[in-house]
């Protein structure tokens, strides 16, 4: 099978609201620079001939090459101005981007190892769309109306990292739905049009940087160099 | 209402198998001492009349006995000899458990905050139990046979936290049911014996220490005196 073409779609959009108002995460300071210069270089660190598309909110484009400038970032990377959703996000991206796999990723996620991005670029290649996946490891309860509550078997979940890569006909197919609020990643489109999602082995080390508490970790590894 | 004692079961059952066959957790050195003196101390902090009573496998209690006089630890607790199972160990300790509010608490979760202790302990004196409870940050996917699997909406669940407090009348009768494989926490086995369980906030800071990495950051946070 021909090897196809490598696209990753970084979403970084967010606006901080979690994090209490302060500088949105993707642009906060870990290990002496920008947690998306980070998510970046590991990208092009895996696959150096990958297209890289990072969504950006419109009036946050001119503060982000500011930061290029001054953290003497050249990692070649496309900006597309993001939408009001994640979704009208990806939406952007795909409507510029060309054939191949894409693999959408979460630009607060810069400790993905680069052995993850490949399973989940090889597994989608076969099975048309791969998500990495760790066991989950804390008790859930789910809720019902009226505050009531129950305890459910966890062995029954996985929790979803990204990557989450696709075929690019499939990807942009599903991305041709009306948008839905259960659409919480990428998986979740494709699987509502229709399409099949497979599995890959996540690490455990690729958090989500959203809690405060995070931001100081992923500081503090990067500076123990255990990233 | 009248304030109902307080007891608290630490579980220290663990015998490392998911570190990879190193010490146990519970027993690993963080902040210049074991994880489980770390627990110990912020529910002695939080209430200084609560009766702790801590399970252990039998095997190690001598080790324990050792370890808290090699570290001068002096903070009054009741060891209790742990079963085959979080289920066995938790039966034991309330077979010798007086009557009030009893508290179950994961020995490997030191960061839970004493404002989560007193809300849960608050919570249970008036609905009958209580646990504590964060959102959940992560997508998820639920598995089916053969592989399957599809995404979920993450808003349906909650992260369940401990400690897990029932009145004592209620957990003990739970207790005398027959143990069963999910039953994955204290709120499970209460609920599969009919009682009704409320929820209080957590705190995010509150994870259980499973992984290596969990062991290096609670490491860190202690030496920066950030818990």
């Amino acid at each position: 099978m021909e090897k196809m073409a490598r696209i990753v779609v970084i979403t970084a959009g967010g606006r901080g609201r979690r994090m209490g108002g302060a500088l949105p995460k993707q642009f906060a300071e870990i290990g002496g620079r920008p947690v998306l210069m980070h998510t970046i270089a590991k990208f092009w660190g895996w696959n150096r001939d990958a297209e890289i598309l990072v969504t950006l909110p419109p009036d946050m484009v001119g503060f982000w090459r500011t930061l290029c400038e001054n953290f003497a970032f050249k990692l070649p990377h496309r900006i597309i101005e993001g939408g009001e959703s994640r979704y009208r996000s990806v939406a952007n991206a795909l409507a510029v981007a060309g054939d191949g796999l894409i693999g959408v990723h979460d630009g607060v996620r810069p400790f993905v190892s680069e052995a993850v991005i490949e399973a989940c670029f090889a597994a989608a290649q076969i099975h048309g769309g791969a998500v990495p996946v760790v066991d989950m490891l804390e008790s859930i309860r789910e809720l019902g109306a009226d505050g009531a509550s129950w305890a459910v078997d966890r062995r029954r979940f996985v929790v979803v990292q990204t990557p989450q890569v696709f075929r690019s006909d499939l990807l942009k197919a599903a991305y041709r739905q009306p948008e839905r609020a259960d659409f919480t990643d990428e998986a979740s489109v494709v699987e509502a049009h229709g399409g099949k999602v497979s599995t890959a082995p996540g690490n455990v080390e690729n958090i989500k940087l959203t809690q405060p508490m995070d931001m100081w970790l992923a500081d503090q590894m990067l500076k123990q160099r255990r990233l």
